[in-house]
């Protein structure tokens, strides 16, 4: 029995080293979103090259979790229930550094959108959508952090709204690269950046999924329907 | 040591099982990839559903990869070396998994621009650009089953001319697009299949360097230059 409890705080000991990684990486990209959002608005090309040089702090701490995770796995061999929170770790580890690579991507487009006319409302409609999902990230790690399904639902359910931003944004774009050819290329960038801050909305769900999973023992299927319609729906293209 | 030799043996027929499944979704995934860019060429809508259809089938290998993986680590606490074996056939998997849906996403685009002018031969480069992924994706899972790493560097290095593909096709685009307003929306659609194929390449990249870890015990670091060089290069941008 007393050994019994020596193992199992001792995995505790070691899952506590993992989730403080994963809440500095979170920190960390949750920083990297908005830093590169804002960069972008505000063409602060310093920002960018900031955001750019931190993601391979993140990639690192990745690297870190998984060999970590490892380590206690191989060490400890965790009871059914103990291996499934190393698994979710390393998944929503996977899921941070790929959010981290979209902000990244974010911020390299920057560089290049500031040597072009601006585009009217869009940085600050990107910037809107960049926002609403850190703070999707922020609740889904707390969820984590505080095994809360609800909270995690209710983050599920909120990437609908950057879905449906992701849409009418698509459309706006099209519009601009129609009414003058010049703005067809800034566009392309501006689009790739909201098709990859609705892809960070997407990890996000994936995360919150893995919560509710943890918690509940139950993946969530189908809580939330596609709401990217752009790839299906030909209602987009223009009547021309 | 009649123990350990039957723990081994046990280790590995485990692993044989979930190495047999890598396989069999590898496989999907090669066929996948190849049938959406013929149903994309050949605007065959029923071959396209097929493939969106089939997105299930690997998404469920990937669930039974990671939960055989788990009841394996949890039953065999297996060695440091082993560990790293199972760990790394679960990051393929990954790899596969997101290869399967950047393949479906391919097919779902078919169905939209079927209904769209086609854009002179922008599908049949596309095509050639899948085929090359696909090939890439056999190299590096036959370097994984031989542990051969020379194999694995070959596959990583043919990601450049991926890369180089979708730079072409990139110009290519918006040239068409800046020529007739009508070419935009498909233009988008055409984009985003390129886009998400040269993903493709790089998550077969990711399996190559897993397969290169798992041999020589070294991450390759900088083997493969980033050449996907729209996101920072500003002299895409048209003269106009």
């Amino acid at each position: 029995m007393s050994d019994h409890q020596h193992i199992v705080s001792s995995f505790d000991r070691d899952l506590e080293g993992i989730q403080a990684r994963i809440m500095k990486m979170g920190g960390l990209v949750e920083k990297a979103i908005l830093d590169a959002a804002t960069s972008l608005e505000t063409r602060d090309e310093e920002l960018a090259e900031q955001v750019r040089a931190g993601d391979r702090v993140i990639d690192e701490l990745e690297e870190q979790i998984n060999e970590e995770a490892a380590r206690v796995i191989a060490l400890r061999a965790p009871t059914a229930v103990d291996l499934r929170v190393i698994l979710t770790v390393m998944k929503i580890a996977g899921n941070l550094e790929r959010i981290g690579d979209y902000a990244k991507n974010m911020a390299k487009r920057t560089t290049v959108l500031a040597q072009m006319a601006p585009i009217n409302g869009a940085s600050a409609a990107l910037r809107r959508m960049a926002r609403e999902v850190e703070l999707m990230l922020r609740d889904a790690l707390d969820a984590y952090i505080q095994r809360d399904a609800d909270l995690a639902i209710d983050v599920v359910h909120r990437d609908h709204d950057v879905d449906q931003m992701y849409n009418a944004l698509f459309r706006e774009f099209l519009t601009f690269m129609m009414e003058d050819p010049r703005n067809i290329t800034p566009c392309m960038h501006l689009h790739f950046i909201a098709k990859n801050t609705e892809r960070m909305g997407d990890h996000v769900t994936s995360i919150s999924e893995q919560v509710i999973y943890l918690v509940t023992g139950e993946m969530p299927e189908d809580t939330r329907p596609k709401q990217d319609r752009t790839s299906t729906d030909a209602s987009v293209s223009p009547q021309v």
